[in-house]
């Protein structure tokens, strides 16, 4: 392995901090009346290293890659659909596409282990490691020069984006299986609690998911580490997603992490560098069984709560608005002196006017 | 009272809706994926009548006014904050000035009973009913007569807004308790159950704040009808507001519902034309004690739980772009037949290729 992460120092400084929550106390407001919306402004704050955090040029990132596994049953859909789905993505009619679109948010797609050759175009980085992973019941899903290719490659084409904000999407079809071994290998949980209908597996179906994903969890009993566990499970666009993570932390970028396979990567990078998270924002929860829980590890709140469960960085579009607005209140908000508003202080001079 | 509630026929219509279901169902991702954002894509399709709808020119509106009950200490701030406000929402900065330019939503602040003379301006609208309610305590709030011209300012100044969604917002010191009252009245809950600390209170004056709402509700006994509790506890803004909500589903716009306050008049409005609901998307659950419990009592699930309990129509707009989010799912995602994205029914061949 001669990826290396890059240094991520700890950004929680508390004199900041103080500054950001003075500034946002003295907008014109009641106190704290911004619930979540306050925290998320100090994090954005925290993050960027102002007191007047501005968002630049946005990009939403799709990692895609297909997956050994898919041939066990493990999902509803074929792995055709990856490829399929990078097309649809291309060419503007996916979700995300729509979403990304509606927020002006740059979206680049990057084959990173697709079963299948894309003519180049405009929006697609070719950074294939190979056609799908290998069969994680098998074997490792890829090797350890894999794994290291994939996390060098993500952690360079982050660099090379514009902006100070990543949005981590994904495409994959399989990437739940991997995620949910992952979340259980290094949290330490029951395969059961970790794993879902992904697309949309029945009952009957997932019990068999189930099933597979405890015996690769036994093939693979001695990947312990996160980069060992990576290289068991995979996949590609996980791995790569992971090297792009821990240099938009290095980078002091604002990682907006949709659901439950984007929060498995960040999962991952936090176990290698746990000052990830706090460069992280987690955009909602997941309806795929498993995310509450992984989230619940990570002690992330995430913004929204709307059942989606659809991947391809849906989730973080959505909740990307918020984010702006966040910025807004702390840049354009009026102070109680500059708007001329009395304050709670001056406010009740006889706090018990009824005679009663 | 000359006010006569406008025609609200039922629209939820099985065929429209069977139609809108499986326009979602052919978009290309797993079925049901897209959670909450599905139902509030039917919705709005609903409300506007057509598989494509469209949202054009948002307006909201921020109702404001005074409170006679303020003078018994209901409130953390002194009624001066009321106009002071209304002078920050129109110098742009407030928070609902902020997030309103962020969306690109027209705002418009309506004077309907402020205990100030304000001048002329640009997005003020004088529809001032009196310099606030008189003190419910003492008798109604408002006399039949002002209840019947808010009524119907609201629905007059209503039809004269561009666009085919209405945003609700208020400002009004002390006008939780009004809230609460309308809601321990009209949805017959104890008034513990309804009253919270509105902008600040401490817990010693949330229990005043309820001593005073419970014998405001003594005081009334006898107002049981909407319009009855409507007169009894105000306000002007939230008077007004009712007849515009009422005017709003009349005209099949979205009403977008924020608050505690503005649920409040969502609730007296249901109470006389119930299919006005069908006309709502509640925009956020409010951290105001009170607002979880309405909101269950109107069978309204929010988009967003931020813990906001500003008002203005902030939250309301902080949800606005997942209802545009929404109506472009519909009208700009490709179908599975146009993307040549296989479907889940192709998927599964063999369902167990696991030789297990």
């Amino acid at each position: 392995m001669t990826f290396s992460a890059p240094a991520i120092p700890d950004i929680s400084q508390t004199e900041l901090s103080t500054r950001l929550q003075q500034k946002l106390d003295n907008k014109t407001k009641p106190l704290g009346s911004l619930g979540r919306i306050e925290a998320l402004a100090q994090r954005i704050g925290l993050i960027l290293g102002t007191e007047t955090p501005a968002l630049e040029s946005p990009q939403l990132v799709v990692f895609a890659a297909d997956h050994g596994l898919a041939a066990r049953g493990v999902s509803a859909f074929p792995s055709d659909v990856t490829w399929q789905m990078v097309e649809n993505f291309l060419s503007g009619g996916a979700a995300v596409s729509v979403l990304a679109r509606q927020h002006g948010i740059g979206l680049t797609v990057v084959d990173c282990g697709v079963q299948h050759d894309f003519a180049p175009r405009p929006g697609l980085l070719d950074r294939k490691i190979a056609a799908g992973t290998a069969d994680a019941l098998e074997g490792q899903a890829m090797t350890e020069a894999q794994c290291d290719q994939a996390l060098s490659q993500g952690a360079q084409l982050l660099s090379n984006l514009p902006g100070n904000a990543l949005l981590l999407g994904e495409m994959g079809i399989g990437n739940t299986s991997a995620a949910s071994l992952l979340m259980s290998r290094l949290a330490g949980l029951d395969i059961v609690d970790c794993t879902g209908a992904g697309t949309g597996l029945d009952a009957e179906a997932v019990q068999r998911k189930i099933g597979v994903l405890r015996q690769v969890l036994a093939r693979h009993a001695h990947a312990q580490t996160p980069l060992q566990a990576l290289q068991a499970f995979g996949g590609f666009e996980i791995a790569t997603m992971v090297g792009a993570v821990l240099q938009a932390a290095h980078e002091r970028r604002v990682v907006v992490v949709d659901g439950f396979i984007a929060s498995a990567a960040v999962l991952v990078a936090g176990a290698i560098q746990s000052n990830v998270l706090q460069r992280c924002v987690f955009a909602h929860r997941s309806g795929e069984r498993g995310h509450a829980l992984m989230l619940a590890h990570l002690k992330a709140e995430p913004l929204l709560d709307l059942g989606l469960r659809l991947g391809e960085g849906s989730g973080a579009a959505m909740a990307w608005p918020l984010l702006q607005s966040a910025c807004a209140i702390l840049s354009q908000m009026a102070s109680f002196e500059s708007a001329g508003v009395s304050r709670q202080d001056e406010a009740n001079p006889n706090p018990n006017p009824i005679a009663a």
